[in-house]
């Protein structure tokens, strides 16, 4: 994550990780979840912070959720149901239940017909914000597998290329790969040039935006440094034609195609849009383990190992920051900013749960 | 395109389909071989052509595969062997085979898998160049499926996000996928800021390349417009970590990954790379037809009909414009640069070959 959006110093509260899953996995239940549901949806926001995305953490996410189940928006206790299924496909209905709930064992699925038939590809349809592609993607990589998520949600957000309409939300995809001695790759990304929650971050520390982040209502690329507008579109990444915003825009629309089109949920800036599709490759279908683990590390070292350009220190593979950043805050607690734990703790408070932040 | 690319008018020489289709073929014959191979070959290079895509057809590449074949570095009549196997997957080993060659039956292969199974991922090793993405994704939308078509070439072009040194090549990746009424969805890229091709193509032209499209060869993104200099690298799609250079940078892993690590080629900048990846999924598996249809058309025409931003004609989508193209060019002739013309000529002329380019 760039700098300029972390939590500043002097606004830093650190909760240990058991403290601040304890709370999230008791307001959930208190929402309405079962427990397994409970803990999974703790766990999905749990991760994000730990890998230090918190735009897709407790910070941008909880309290919108928490109003969504309030509202009767969300459904605590789907009834899933499989709408259609081949040998290595499915269709699954989540019944309005909420993406991080609901879509890991979308994943869970496509793994277990990767088991059996070398790759799984499932598609959740109807339910909540995905919090996150990563976190799914990541769950093939426990068993030895390549795991691909994708959502398209809405289509109100985003411009195409040339556009002064919007036809997209933030379309996020992942790729994740397992590795032997070296973290695991985690290719985790928003298809606009920048996650719309890393926005209201920008807002909530005074960031300004950097040029061909935004694009004002007439469909022209903002490109200047500014600080967020009050209304704005966003763009794919790439920002501007010449800068390949069409690759973005390319991307963006295949994720809309393959989460929305394809899965009978229809195009998302027509029906608001909301599929989900995870992808689970089996490494040993196509190479030995053995044989894919001496290379992944050698690949991953390799790049590690990349002499840095004047200026930077070093160069990173996707993945490789979030994971010293999980192991830094698994140790020393999460940094969330003091208002985060103020709006918790009156919260639990108000619904009546117990938590116990500081 | 981006007009700069074009072929000035002056310098247009405009053949027709069938005569360039016939001559490309000879000479494939001439250099070995066989008929289907020679008819496969000139398709894809002419398919290119024809969609406006000149850094992939005839223009850039045929005298490289000539040049190669002469050389006995690719293998005009390949032993193509099934490395490994599941339902779903298969490892194709080419022999030393042309990618414009072999690989589009690996994508057949792992089409008619998915015709079985719902989906079909196949890999090819040991080929040569594969001619760009898209005409291999493309074969899938004639099933009714959608195709994705990857591939790691090499790695001395192309540096990570914050690197001085090379790690990949261009590492192109397409997804097609079919439409009813609407011309069908191809996006096709090179995961670079800009085509390898594209470069040499502006050279020829003598157009200057985009700020952030290059770095120097101490990894310093170059951000004045310039023309294309003595020796360079290529950045990954965004350019500047600011512009979201890390995602094309993620991408290019990410293929480098499924292509070489997963196949056993072993990483590009390691090996050389050069594994091919095609993935088929049959949407019949996830949605009736029709419905997918109704979508797609629904979903491609809102588009094409979004309002443009200022200073703009229309809002394209992948695969549109390129389409256009293929129905001007095949009534018209393709424009080729004198200069290729002159160079076919003369080529033939030298092996024997007899063709009919004016």
């Amino acid at each position: 994550m760039l700098e300029r959006f972390k939590v500043p110093e002097k606004d830093r509260v650190y909760v240990p990780e058991a403290s601040i899953r304890a709370a999230t996995e008791a307001v959930f239940r208190q929402a309405g979840l079962d427990d397994r549901g409970a803990r999974q949806s703790a766990d999905v926001l749990i991760t994000n912070d730990l890998r230090g995305v918190e735009s897709h953490g407790i910070s941008n996410q909880l309290r919108n959720y928490l109003r969504m189940y309030g509202e009767g928006a969300l459904n605590p206790r789907p009834d899933i149901k499989v709408a259609r299924e081949t040998d290595t496909t499915a269709v699954v209905d989540a019944d309005g239940g909420l993406g991080i709930h609901v879509a890991p064992d979308g994943m869970r699925m496509a793994i277990e017909k990767a088991k059996k038939h070398g790759t799984g590809t499932v598609a959740v349809i109807k339910a909540g914000h995905l919090g996150g592609a990563g976190y799914h993607a990541s769950l093939a990589t426990q068993e030895n597998m390549i795991g691909q998520a994708m959502a398209a949600p809405g289509g109100g957000q985003t411009l195409p290329t040339f556009g002064a309409e919007p036809r997209f939300g933030t379309h996020p995809v992942a790729w994740a790969a397992p590795a032997r001695n070296q973290p695991p790759f985690l290719f985790d990304v928003a298809t606009t040039q920048v996650a719309g929650n890393k926005i209201q971050l920008a807002k909530r520390v005074g960031a300004d935006l950097e040029p061909a982040w935004i694009a004002n209502m007439d469909g022209e690329p903002i490109l200047d440094r500014v600080p967020v507008p009050q209304s704005y579109y966003q763009l794919p990444f790439g920002g501007t034609r010449e800068n390949s915003s069409h690759k973005g825009y390319g991307m963006m629309a295949m994720i809309d195609i393959m989460c929305n089109s394809m899965t009978g949920v229809g195009a998302g800036f027509l029906t608001g849009g909301g599929g989900q599709l995870f992808v689970a490759t089996d490494v040993q279908a196509f190479i030995d383990l053995d044989e894919y683990f001496d290379w992944m590390d050698q690949f991953l070292e390799g790049l590690r190992n990349t002499k840095p350009a004047s200026g930077h220190e070093r160069v990173l593979y996707p993945g490789l920051s979030e994971w010293e950043e999980t192991q830094e805050r698994s140790s020393n607690g999460i940094p969330y900013h003091r208002e985060v734990i103020e709006w918790f703790e009156s919260y639990a408070a108000e619904v009546g749960v117990e938590v116990n932040l500081r």
